[in-house]
């Protein structure tokens, strides 16, 4: 199955970037039992990489689980921490889905919403390579950084 | 049980403003199955409003089910169209709740956080009068609006 195979090789560069880090972090804070105890990094994130072929044999219809919707919550959770640690103000995020898994993903910093996405087919969630997944989430941090910084006032700088 | 006595009067006042029209036509709306088509506005509001004794039977810890949760959706539902009525831009509703009935409600004007609250004890969501109700969705209502004033920009104006 594609949640066991490992799409991540141990010396990728990209584990050693602050999002990858923060991502580890966010995933083990979700893993209220410990389980992921003493994994290594590229084992905790190695369910958020499908490669295409992988994908392909997930059914296009399906009902998101408990893991999937933690691997959720934790990309944007870790996005929400980085926008945080970047400008300084408390950045929430909000995920409001539908048991079939469309639905929509907040962050909202004071009175701004910072990153509105709608989700969809949430049970496949999952990026290509690492490397795509960290692009995703600097492309959703660094139009959260300009929405703050062309309304810093609703932000509450 | 405190959902089937009805604590609403046919002839209630409050039944003929704006926001309790609105918030049958939500409740209609959420209605899949038509079982409320041809009932009067007092029956469908009913169970908002739980007076301090009927409320007091509930217990205080429960699960929210999918019929509270289609009320507590119509309260805010009803609330947006309001806002989106009175200045003219779309608001968006976005409820994220966990099993116990513990969330967040927020409602969106553009890029504007315009209501934003904590969602505690879902299950008991209710009233004391209707009076009490469309009191707390004016409120609600008028800050929203006054965020709105306030960050014309964001919100899209």
């Amino acid at each position: 199955m594609a949640e066991i195979s490992l799409n991540i090789t141990p010396d990728d560069p990209v584990l050693g970037t602050d999002f990858a880090i923060e991502m580890v972090r966010q995933m083990r804070a979700l893993d209220a039992y410990g389980s992921s105890d003493g994994w290594p990094a590229a084992r905790i994130l190695a369910p958020f990489v499908i490669t295409k072929e992988q994908k392909r044999q997930i059914p296009i219809v399906g009902d998101p689980d408990e893991v999937v919707l933690s691997r959720v919550n934790a990309f944007y959770n870790a996005i929400a921490a980085m926008i945080e640690r970047e400008c300084g103000l408390m950045a929430v995020p909000t995920i409001n889905l539908t048991h079939e898994g469309f639905g929509r993903a907040l962050i909202t910093v004071g009175k701004l919403v910072v990153m509105d996405k709608t989700l969809r087919d949430v049970h496949r969630f999952s990026f290509p390579t690492l490397s795509k997944l960290k692009d995703e989430a600097d492309k959703i941090l660094s139009v959260a950084l300009e929405i703050v910084g062309e309304y810093p006032r609703a932000a509450g700088l």
